[in-house]
This record gives C-alpha cells, structure tokens and sequence, in this order.
C-alpha cells in the first residue's frame, strides 16, 4: 500500500496554526496510540511529531502502527513520518507512552534537552522531584517542579500520572479524604485486557477467564495512592492492600473497594462528599476537562464498564454502590476508563494544567 | 422427536440394584441438571425421580430439559419420566436443586413426609434447627438434626449447603482459622455466569462487561460463612464484608480476601497450614470426597478459572498467591467450582457424610 | 426513585417546534431504545409518544426501561410518560420496534387510524403491498404506496425495512448487481447478540461458544434480498443460501458471501463499481444519509465489528476482502451494524424518505 | 522454583517398558503440549524424548512451558529434561508440532536419520511422495510411502495430517463423496482461537470480535480437502471456496457448507450416508480411534463448540443441521475439536496405524 507521506496539519490550518507544537513518544504503542487520539484536533496542541523505535522511524504512521482503538485513526495522522525518540523533534510538550523498558532515560535525555515531558510511563513516578499527578487531585505536587530545575535546560521539565487503577481509586478516595480522613484500603480491581498494552495478553489465556494477578500492579496502587494523596513529596500514612484481576473486558477498570475512615462516613454523607466534590481546576478552561470529574450512580448495579466508561468522554469516574462495610466501615464501587482517564487523557490534562499556569515556555 | 420413555435404570441393572433410590427436585434446572450429571453411576444412590413444575411432568426428561453441561446428559435420564415436586415419588433422599421462589414449602413437605432432604436452595439454610454444611469443614453441625425430630416424618430430615461462593470461602478460611483464628475478612468475588441459573444473565449485559452486584449474595456470604465456622447455632464472631461482582466465564468462582487472624500468621505458616489440612471424613469411604480438599499453588497467576476449577473433579477448592496483607495481615485468592463443589457436589457430599453416619433410614 | 415526568420536550423548545410529532411503538426495547437514541436532537421529528406494552403504560419511560445501549439514554426520554400502543398518541409518524407476536395488528391499526407506519418488525414485509425498502437500494419500490390507499385512512400507511443482516447483504450486493447481475449467493453470518432483543440469548449459551442456528433467519434472507433487488412486487430470480450463526460479539453482524454474476466479474471490477456506487438518494438532504453508505477497505482482516460498525455514525456498510471465488466467481465480506443500519437507522431513514418526498401529510 | 529432574517414565514402569519409544518435537507450543497429553499413559507409545529450541533444551520441561491445556500437565512431563530437536534421541517415532518456520528442515532431517515423522506442520502436507492423512478417510494414501525409501535411512518415512479446519470439513465431505459424489463446496469456518498457538491472537483483537481473515488458511483448505478426497497423489477435481473467520472461542471449529453433489442428495438420504458411516479402520484396535468418527445429531442448534468438541474424546466429528441448500443442493454443519482431531489427535491416530499395519520398524 502506497500512502502519501505528509507533515502533520491537524485540521489542515496552513501557517497561522498558533498552537503549541507537541511530540508523541512512544506513538505506536497502545497508549501512544490514544495520545494521537486525543490530541486530534485539540485546541491547545497539535502534533509536530510522532516518535517510535527506530524499527518503525522514517515510515509513515499509518504503514507501521497496527490501530487497535474502536475510534478511526485521525487522517493527519496516518500520513506522518514517524521520528526516531531523539529530543531534535519540532516540538515543545514531549507526551511519553513508552515501555518502561526504554521510557525512563528517553524521558530524562527529553526533559534535560529542554522539553516538558509529561509521562505515562512508571519509571520516575516515584522520584523525589517528579510530580505524580491526577490534577484534580494533588495540583499542588507541581511545587515539586522547583526542584527539577537544575537538573533539566530552561523548559525542561518531567510530570507524570499514576497507574491506571491508581487513578480511578484516587478519584474517588479524594473527597472521603477530604470530608472523613482516609486511614486503611482494601481495594480489588477488575481490570480490562487494553491495559496490557499490545499484544499483551493472549487471548487463550483470558478468553473465559480470570487472572488473579498483574505484575507490579498491586505494589503501584499502594503506593502510588499514598503519594497522591499525601504532601508533595511526603506519602499520605493510610495502609493500602489490593487484589488485581484481568477480566476478559476491553476499556474500564472496575475498582471496588473498602475504606476505614478517620471520622465515622455513614453512606449517605459520603454520597453527598462525593456529589459535592468539584474540581479546584474548574476555571481554567482546561479543554479535556470533564465536566463532573465524579459521576455518583445510585442503581444497585452500577457503574458498569460498557455503559459507564465513556462518562465524561472517558475522564469521569463513576462511583456507585456506595454502603456501609462491616469490617472497615465505609465501601464502594469505582470504573475509571484506563487508557482515556487511567493514562492518555489524564497526561493530556496534566499538560493543559501546564500550559494554563504557564509552565510550558 | 419421539423417544421411548423408561422407568431410570443407572447403569442398566434389575432388580438387585441395593443403591439408595433418590429423587432431585427441580430436575431440571442449572443444579438439578448438575445432580443428575454427578449421581450417574453412583455407587450408593440411584435416581428413581426427576421432578419438576407442573409444566414438565409426565413428558421424558430429555424432551423438557435444556441442557446446559459441557458433559453429556445420561442416557439414563432422558428417557426418564419427569413426575411433579409431590412427596409421593419412590425415594428416601431428595436432592433440592429448587429454585428459591417455591423451595421453602417444598422442600418442608418432602422433609414432614420422611424424605431427607439435601438442600442448594438457600431458603431453610439460617433455620436455627437446619445444619448448614461444607461436611469437611463443619460437619459437627449435623447435631442440629436431633432438633428436627419432632418437626418431620421419620426418616424427614433437612440439611442445606451455603451459597457457591461461600463454600470457596469458608473451605481456604477453616485452616486459618484452626491455626490462627479469623477475626475479620474482607472478601472480593469474581463469580461465573452459570451460578445466576438459566436463562440467567443476558448475553447483551456481560459480553466484555463486568456486573458489580448480585443481588443477596453479599449478605449470604456475610451470614453463611460465619454460621459454618461457628458453632452448631452460634455463629462465630468474626466479621465479614464482601463485594461481589459477575464477570463473562462460564464456571468457576474466584473468591479474593484479605483476613485478620488473633494470632499473627506469616504466609508461609499460612501455606503450612493450607497445605496440612486433611478432610476429617477422610476414612468414610465417601464416594465424591476429593482426595485434597485443598490445592496449593505457588504460581503468582494461579488459580485462574479454566485451569483449576476441575480440580478434583471439581471437588477441591484451589488457593493461591498467599501473601502478607498490608491492612489486615493475609490476603490470598481461592477458587471454587460453583456448580460442582459450590452446588450440587457439595449437596451429593452432605447426602454421602448422611449415609456413612447412619442417617439415612 | 422518584423523578418528575414529563411530555416530551426534546432540545427544550416550547411552542413553535415546527417538527413532526413521531412515536416509538415498543419503545422499552432493545430496537425501540435505538429509535429512541436516534431520534435524540433530530432535526425533522420529534418524539411525542413513546408506547410500550399495558405493563408500562402510565409511568416514566426511565422506570421501566433497562437501558441496554452504550450510549446514555436522552435525558427528555427518562421523564416521559409511556403511553399505551392505542392510535390515539400526538404523532404522524410510529416507528415500530414491535415484537412480531404483536406487531403485525399493531401496526395494522395505526395504518389504518392515519399514522405513517414505519416498521422493523418482520409481520408485513412480505405483504404485496407493502415495500420492504433499504433507500438506496430500491427507494423505487415505495410505489407500492399506491396501492394501500384503499386500506387505510388519509396519511396512513406502512413502510418496513428487512432483517439486519439481510440489510448488510443487500447494500454489498446492490452494485455487483448494478454492475454485473446476481446469479447465486451463498452467505453466512456470524450475528451479534444484540440482534436477539432483549433478554435474547442467555449468557451460558453464548459465552465462549457459537450457535449455528437462528430460527427463521436464513429464510428471511433468502426471500427478503430478493424481494428488495427486484422489481416492486416482483422477486428477483437469483437464489440464495444462507447459513447463520449467532456469535459472542455485541453488536455487528459479519455477512461473508460467495456471488455468481451473469457477467464475469473481475475482483478489480467489483471493488471499483462497490466504490462507484453513490446513494440516489444524495441530493434530499437526508440527516441519517452517510456520506458513503458503502466503505470498502483493503485490509486484509477488515472488515471487523468492533472496528467498523460505527462506520458513517453506524449507518455505512463496510465491504472488504474482495477476491475471487473458485466456486461462484466473486466473494467478500460486509459488516453492518445490526441494530443502526440493520434495524432502527434504516427505518428512520425510511421515515425521512417519506418526508422528503411529501409522504408525510 | 527447583524441580527434581528425571527421565521420562510414564506410568512409573521400570525396564520392562515394551512400548514403542517416541518424541515430541516442539514439545512446548500448543500442538506439542496436546501431544504429551494425549500421549499419556498410551498403551503403545511412550514419550522418551521432549524436543524444543536450544532456547529450552537442557531444562526440566516443567520450568519452561507454559501449559495452556484444561487438563493438567502430567506429572512424569513436568520433570523431563528437554532435548534439543536433534536426531539422536533415543525414538522411533518422532511427533512434530513444530512452527512452520523450522519444522520442513528438522522433520526431513528426522526422517532421513530413521525416524517415522508423524507431522501436524504444513511444510511437507503437498510433497508429492508424503501422504497428507486423515486415516479413516484416506488411508489408502500410505502407499504413497512406497516413493519415500530412497529419501530415508530404514524406518524413516514422513506423513502429515491436514489443516484443523480441513479435518472436519473433510470426515463430514467423506460419505457424501462415497455416496453422491461431491463437485462444489463453499464454506465458512468459524475457528477457535487455541489454532492460532500461543500466543497467538491478541486478546484485544477479539474480544467481542470476529476478525474475517486467517493468513493461509483458505488455501489450506482449498487445496488439502481436494487432495484427500482424491487418490494418491492426484487430488480430486472438485472445487471448493472458504472463507474462514477467527471467532472468540477457546477451542472448536464450526465448519458450515454447502455442496453440489453429482446425483442428487436428498437430506434424508445424506443422513443416513453420514449416519451410516463407519470407519475401515475399526478392526485394527487404533486406541485412539473413536467408536464414531462421525456424529449426527438431529437439534436445530447443533453442532456448538462448547458442547460438542468433546464428542469421542475430541475425536469425533459432529454434523448437524443437515438440510437442503437453494443453490449447491445440500447444507449442513461440522464441528471439530481443532487442536485433538484436528491437530495431535489425528497425527496419533496416523502413527497407530502405521503401526498397525507395520510401518514403525
């Protein structure tokens, strides 16, 4: 198949495009690939690079990523030349989707080059000096990025989100933080088959099935959720345990879980937190987001992965079954969509919260 | 299709067959169905009556049936003349795979008639004189039966068995509390689509779906689990919170907890005991004993569904991934075969412990 | 849960829509929900009734429905009132998602009351005077109107669509037929579970599994398709075999076929006349008219339904892997999204033909 | 995790083992692990030797495979040191489920070193001097073996059995040839995702999915059923179209057809050939033949994979909806277990009747 190779021109503007230009690393991979997504026709950022393994550099997009999203690839996209992960590329805003194996000194050679890397990938989530961010969450982390500044050239900078699970169970423990203190967490997950990333899991494995765990995934959320949920750089002192499962399911992670609260939560005062809970960021125009960073349903078998994962255009989490726990006195159901609100899109939030407090230069 | 109808004849003999004739109640049902599968070729009981609604009786058993066992149907037992729910069929033991919504009076009258009634129906399991049994793990409950005498016929007796995910819980929980004590659990459960019947769930609700709810069955683990590792009629005092969820695997429960014990447990202490733990029963002779109630497994991803519910035959549980728990000391992950171990099997097993002890009249 | 109820307002104007008042006749249904999803915000009708069975009728259309669809149910529905399915609703128009036990007298009597029946339920597509119409592919056929004028009141009359998958059939067939006659077809389908309403199929038959069998399908496909390719009320004289099976997907049904053409068709040929081919029905302004009611891809794994049943807002067939047949000469493969185009989209396109053309009194 | 190592030692004979030793060549993918279980506790083999890629040799078999079977790995398997896939393992039978990417040059290599290479991989299936096997249907081809002498050392010789999906399509085609001649075949397969090995398709890419396309395999199939049905080495002048699907389904392929036949099959008539069917090989005590090669079954919605792909130990092949077809004549369903009968099972039945005839030196 022939393609015409183009430079990208997301909606197709000519020379004016005012916006700021932003490289995708990693571009080909199952998270690269919803960045690309996302990043269609958005009105802030417009891609000025894709970067891929060398493998796949010098193809054109289209010719080399196998499309794995319900959504089309945007055409802009198709016929872009893909760039190797150099920090040479036309871009100011460096999104990373890539592998751990490789993500944690591509990102740091980007950020030291004098890009602002904002990073999917676990490698630096828990260095002293990088926010780990759910902006709505913890914004104020970001005053952890006065210490990077010897470390990167002017610009340079390095956020990153927590693990996709981490993000759904975050969400919804912040306001029972707020209004009760959190102080013990048992949460299990039920996690979809794209959270793998690609290949990932083989079908025969999953077909049918569950796995009773996923490698690394239980220690992430205990101890990214703490982070967040802490001071910056000082992890919040609550205890947490969790039980995952991969579930034969595609998109949205189902995070149920048991709380013991500081002060006593009857249900119905944790429903209203919860109701009431609004994002501190609501004034800033931020574009992707959601309206209601917390959808609360009130049926009895509610939130469920098909119908509750596209809430908010995948960046609200929907909280349900709300109840008293008998052992640890407050419990719940959360559904976080992990690649939008659990990895591409929170990235893609954390950036616009960049670029409106004025931290992309 | 026309089909000669015959009197049940397991595995063909006479007139010297000497095995305890027995009816199942509700036939032709998800349990009754898995009662007629496992009672083929039995060594102490053959089937003399399938019974069923109004609806069914008086047609074969195979014409009426829809039959949902990825093993075949006997050949027995399509031809098999299904009679109604009436105490009037030639048996000594029923086998109660009723539905909830007629069980109750049903099986009482079966019961006050003389029959022993081995119960999966959830109905009679809280009476204070009704023995709710996992036979290896709490088979001192059959003293309640003296209490039964004045309420039924001779030879009337009523034992019931705890809900599918119950029995998984309670089988991994009864060594850990032998050997540390069980003060509180905090359980998630991952649970097969054919424990919700047929037609049960729709296909359109949990393809690539997971369904956070069940109705009841929180507060049936919650009840039942401790009224097993109690005392005959007083429950033990430990605390239980479930959440419980329905996910698209066909069979096979997975039961996953966090547990606080008295005494502190280290996982390895755990496994010992996991591993030590023998059947009490295990010199009767019962014919659907597995050899292991428990499998231990040290693989990280284990147990999983498809490759572990039949072990045993789909008898013994299978418990893996035992680990410290941050929060309340313990967590691992059991899984049970809900039709088999968690249903009918466990009901065959109560029938066999009734036989062996002399209850059977 | 209480929620106010309301007459239909959809978008919120109060006195001056000047749109056509329509009803939903089997409203609470799965293709009912689609209509009702469709018709949300349309510009040239809006739902004045919704009308379900005795059951629902007098209460609010989001009490008593089970939402199926993943996309969220129209706020103005949920406050509805459901009205019964008696020819006295504020509507011109009723769009029938009746069940066929129901359906064929229903619709009977709305016709003959004066309503413009728009209808998927199967009862009168064979009727001589009724067109079983897909609008692109024989819009010719509406002539039949002329002919139910005896029958019903002024402004009555009664427009079917066909089966889902006979939907997708004749869209691909439509140009090779334009370009090189069908001679024989020999199809199969592998059919989503949507297709089967709701409850439809029971999870534990579906899951994991394939049915080969969907009662009365094949014979639907084999009369309808000739039915629409050929003059009005007048089959086409190619013969046609189908082969269906019900598979675990949601929505989407895969058509594969093998054609023999009166004139040799090249694979070549038949890709260019299947792009070629434009809807005559371009120039009417249409709102649910895709751009491209066809799109062939060159993939060779393409098309796949979780990948292209949205296609053209879930309106386009997508055609692929055109190639030759050793045994007919020509096969490929088409997906249609069975419950949009297959179902309530293409009756809705019906019902904006009507219009367009002045049918709507 | 440390294994005791040890020789191969099926059912714990000690020196007087008179079974005929065999390896396993690929031991460790898919194919290769049904073979060792099926080679288990098999009266006539015993498994000596457990080749894999130098990547495995030297380790317990155990500690390298990843067992992806229902039924448990056996346990003298687990504790087997793998060889290389050299010749000179101590065997005379060499099973190959090796990757198509080695497996042409090894099992030449095997055979000219005096081995009997019964072989499930595709590369040697059309060498005009292999017989491509399925041994109720053409066993008369194994006088093809007569070419091979000069190839080999003595005791080598080289036979393959087809493509999973042209098993089936072929044991179903078989009496209809024998009783009306077969001219035309089109059909569709349905296949489970266990045929693709390990890891084989993405779970992503199926979930809730169909992917029309499986690289080959149409020509497979195309080719392979017309050489069995054909004489030795001149393949049958019938012509056939497939088109194949990967459906999302553990294990079983559908396989739906329709037929020309040269005298006319009425569908009662075709049943009774397909009924009346039995194998030639019947009297030579194969112990993997099944009693009934074929099974008809006379339900609307049979055969189904997870029903029927157990039939004869996964053996059997089960035909249904046997039925007339508008435009070949006659239509009917097959279902075949594609990784026993359609894959290991049929190559051990091709190496018990070469030993049964004498072929094994």
């Amino acid at each position: 198949m022939t393609r015409r190779t183009t430079r990208a021109r997301p909606r197709g503007r000519v020379a004016a495009d005012a916006r700021i230009p932003v490289a995708v690393l990693g571009a080909t991979g199952a998270v690269g690939q919803r960045f690309v997504s996302l990043l269609d026709r958005h009105p802030w950022f417009r891609v000025a690079a894709l970067c891929a393994s060398d493998r796949s550099a010098g193809r054109a997009y289209g010719d080399v990523v196998r499309w794995h999203l319900d959504v089309p690839m945007p055409e802009w996209a198709a016929g872009m030349v893909v760039a190797a992960c150099e920090p040479d590329v036309e871009a100011r805003v460096a999104f990373s989707g890539l592998d751990a194996s490789v993500a944690g000194e591509i990102e740091t050679r980007f950020a030291a080059s004098g890009y602002a890397v904002v990073s999917n990938a676990r490698n630096h989530r828990l260095d002293p000096d990088v926010p780990l961010l759910v902006p709505e969450v913890n914004h104020a982390h970001l005053a952890l990025l006065a210490k990077q500044r010897r470390r990167f050239a002017p610009g340079g900078l390095l956020v990153t989100n927590p693990n996709c699970s981490t993000v759904g169970l975050v969400m919804a423990l912040a306001p029972v933080e707020a209004a009760f203190g959190v102080r013990r967490v048992v949460v299990a997950t039920l996690q979809a088959v794209s959270g793998a990333g690609y290949p990932g899991v083989a079908s025969i494995d999953i077909l049918g099935n569950v796995i009773p765990h996923i490698g690394g995934e239980e220690e992430k959320i205990e101890a990214e959720s703490r982070r967040i949920l802490g001071a910056p750089g000082k992890p919040a002192a609550f205890r947490v345990s969790a039980h995952c499962h991969r579930v034969p399911v595609s998109d949205g992670h189902i995070v149920a879980f048991s709380v013991a609260t500081a002060r006593r939560a009857e249900p119905a005062e944790a429903v209203a937190a919860l109701r009431a809970w609004r994002s501190p960021l609501a004034g800033l125009g931020l574009p992707s987001l959601p309206e209601r960073p917390l959808v609360v349903r009130d049926e009895p078998d509610r939130p469920q992965p098909r119908h509750d994962r596209m809430a908010g255009a995948g960046m609200s989490v929907t909280v349900g079954r709300v109840r008293p726990c008998p052992v640890l006195g407050l419990r719940m159901v959360a559904l976080v969509h992990n690649t939008i609100r659990g990895a591409a899109g929170v990235a893609l939030l954390n950036a616009e919260l960049l670029k409106a407090i004025g931290f992309l230069l």
